[in-house]
């Protein structure tokens, strides 16, 4: 028996959350309650209004609470380097890890025709536009290396060739850092099918 | 640049969280906005209300929206049995683990004079009245095996002698279902030095 309900129910919502467990959503709720009651409605009111304002960028479609986001804004971006992602998670880590200074165009899932999702549901006849468009002069494909994901990067081929632009693929190999007996056999040997010269 | 600032303000919120960091803060955030706005606005609903809501227990200290929880309510619960926890986690795992009938007291903490933590602050002092009532015949003592945990244990001993009530420790030893060879060697040697006859 658990000696308040609404306790309950604080800590099975925290439990939907992804990678968090039973264990977890209790330790999280204790937390919050023994400690810092005011970091509890901070984390409630930033949640309603991300749930409320946070829609997608009119241009890249990425995750945005103005019309057009901030990267699609900047005059420091290269507008001629497009590279298409499948999350706004994508562009994070891009952000986060590499100096790419062009923009991206955020796809929000993979063709998956099986699961209904078809070119449309991804933004690629925008794309196209776009691409046919003329400011654009490279289209980096950076979506996964999963079946859908190779998929969608065939067809963001397919619509870079019609239009006429150059399309490059984000490097795949073995990586950096790393030592080759933990590297898995498919990585492996796409890393040596695609060595270069040096 | 995070083409979103409300989102980074969510991904904040979520990192103070204990045992989430930034990698699995991003994850959520994406995950609430991506496929459950809902489940986010459900999420703050409820942080909202037990932040609001969320007192504690009268009669045992615990977290409670009432103003004395169900457990001390119940008619079912043999009130001449009274557990004493240190945090209202643990009440939790005794619920879930033991058929345990009595009823709690909540510390919600452990004596700990250099953080300032008195026996006034732990509810000490209406903890001896309630013992001199005369209504509790076992003191159970569940606090810690810390060293604040046992100084703890040690002033409620001398509660209860006060008070003439019987106090009892819960007992420490070998975890059940526990290889000899995994257990660490004070447990080991408390558990030897507390054995029992066979």
């Amino acid at each position: 028996m658990n000696p308040s309900p609404l306790l309950s129910e604080l800590i099975a919502a925290l439990q939907f959350l992804p990678g968090i467990g039973p264990k977890s959503a209790q330790r999280i709720a204790f937390h919050l309650l023994e400690q810092n009651r005011d970091k509890a409605r901070r984390l409630a009111a930033v949640l309603e209004r991300a749930a409320q304002e946070i829609g997608q960028c009119a241009s890249c479609r990425t995750f945005c609470e103005q019309p057009v986001c901030e990267l699609c804004q900047s005059a420091q971006r290269d507008g001629g380097l497009l590279c298409v992602v499948e999350s706004p998670l994508d562009v994070a880590s891009i952000e986060q890890a590499a100096d790419y200074r062009g923009r991206y165009y955020v796809l929000r899932g993979r063709l998956s025709p099986i699961d209904g999702v078809t070119p449309e549901a991804l933004g690629l006849p925008e794309l196209e536009q776009r691409l046919a468009g003329g400011t654009v002069r490279e289209l980096i494909v950076a979506t996964g290396t999963t079946m859908e994901g190779e998929a969608t990067a065939h067809y963001l081929k397919e619509i870079a060739r019609r239009t006429a632009v150059r399309a490059t693929r984000i490097a795949h190999g073995v990586p950096v850092g790393g030592d080759l007996e933990f590297v898995d056999g498919s990585t492996l040997s796409h890393a040596l099918a695609s060595r270069r010269d040096y």
